[in-house]
């Protein structure tokens, strides 16, 4: 039995491994498996946090601009959140890390805390790209609709909490799309040299795009969603087909947004890789 | 197509279904296989909060008392980022809802919005029972070394946000037992009466302690554990028999801590449900 416990805990521990999109020390590779391993684990982080918001209706007067009324803030209740979560996250070091975007740069205070050296691996024109403002906008105004229940149930803290772990986990999936285009461009310099040069944003969209792979990603995100989002009990594995999130909303997320998402990531990154 | 995922849909929402202990209108009826709905809903979420917190590495330093220095503040990192987020989540009125119950209680602000109106079904004197004490303590200091690995990757406020996700899970169903106690309690007051008015804790356990209700809770949440926790592939659904967590830690967590601390809350409860 210890034996047992003790190998499942070292099968446990290698199932960590390249949770990152930036390497977690100067020694480590930039490499694109291990990027895509990283990108694979994001979606299963990607699939708790909306099986999670899920739990909760919309909660619609959370969204609605000057709903409340704070002093000294204009905006509604889910943005003063989100700010303020923001800025204790700032405090303790979070936007140190370059895969970490906050939603709301604008006077985020310093880190109090001594902040980690994380190696630059990104070209730093490219590094500053920030896409938050297009993530914050579809996941409230298209995505989050399709995903939840209309209804009121007074959890507006909570649900806000659940917003703000969707959107983070999903900035960090797209954000990601700047290492990518690194290991791509250090990969093949040759092949993105020419449309950088001339800023052809389409001949570089296409450089960046398999479809064949975008399927893959779509079936097993909606994969995903079955198996985390499947009732489980001690008989069998899935109480009658029922699921906590529609799964094809989850390939849809990926399919509409995500990816789309990342490959602008990417083509910005690259466009300014020479600069 | 459409009628697939419309079919779908309504599968999702009613899955959905009983998410709170705490009735959500005042037409809502306290059963106990509504509460019992609930506690099996919430184990989901405590799986994902682990699976979630074990991406990241102890992050040792987080915890030790002044190991940062913050004007104003005496405590560890994740105090600090505990403490202000808890503020927030209060301004949002995140304990309006009698089910959450803060780990720093002292000088919470008050709510900035409207609080909605959950209904009261707790007896006055069980309802502010707070073990968020006891449970932070096994969390950190007996728990969360057998979740994590070793090291520091420099992600606090990443981590700390996980712990504090995991924090409130457990802590949220761990207070679920005042409502079991209630429940209980109006199915068969004539039981409880005598060993209430003697404060007979020991007998007050008997009565509340199931053992193959509780084998069977700890086999589903371990179940969970393997389910949430595999490597979902398109080719298979266990990736080698790899977890991100070790599955019988889940259990363990259960039958050491969760299980125990929530039959203390249901007698603490009980003790005073006559005063």
């Amino acid at each position: 039995m210890l034996f047992l416990s003790l190998f499942l805990l070292v099968l446990a521990r290698e199932a960590m491994a390249n949770v990152n999109c930036n390497p977690n020390s100067a020694s480590d590779i930039l490499t694109l498996d291990g990027i895509r391993d990283s990108l694979i684990r994001q979606e299963d982080s990607i699939v708790f946090s909306l099986i999670e918001r899920a739990r909760f209706p919309l909660n619609g007067k959370m969204y609605h601009h000057n709903h409340v009324s704070i002093p000294g803030f204009s905006g509604s209740l889910v943005e003063f959140i989100v700010r303020e979560t923001e800025a204790i996250q700032a405090k303790a070091g979070r936007y140190e890390n370059p895969e970490e975007n906050p939603f709301f740069p604008e006077n985020l205070p310093r880190p109090l805390v001594h902040p980690h050296k994380f190696p630059k691996v990104l070209h730093p024109s490219g590094a500053s790209i920030n896409m938050n403002k297009a993530i914050w906008d579809f996941y409230f105004n298209k995505f989050l609709p399709l995903l939840v229940t209309d209804g009121d149930d007074g959890n507006y803290a909570a649900t806000a909490a659940s917003d703000l772990a969707c959107l983070q986990a999903l900035s960090r999936r797209i954000h990601c799309g700047k290492y990518v285009a690194e290991v791509k461009f250090r990969d093949a310099p040759n092949e993105y040299e020419t449309p950088i040069r001339s800023q052809e944003r389409d001949t570089l969209m296409k450089l960046l795009t398999f479809e064949a792979v975008e399927e893959q990603v779509k079936k097993r995100v909606e994969k995903k969603a079955m198996v985390f989002g499947q009732e489980v009990t001690l008989n069998n594995t899935n109480g009658g087909g029922k699921y906590k999130i529609d799964p094809s909303l989850a390939s849809r997320l990926y399919d509409e947004w995500v990816m789309p998402l990342t490959k602008e990531v990417e083509v910005e990154y690259l466009l300014c890789r020479l600069g």
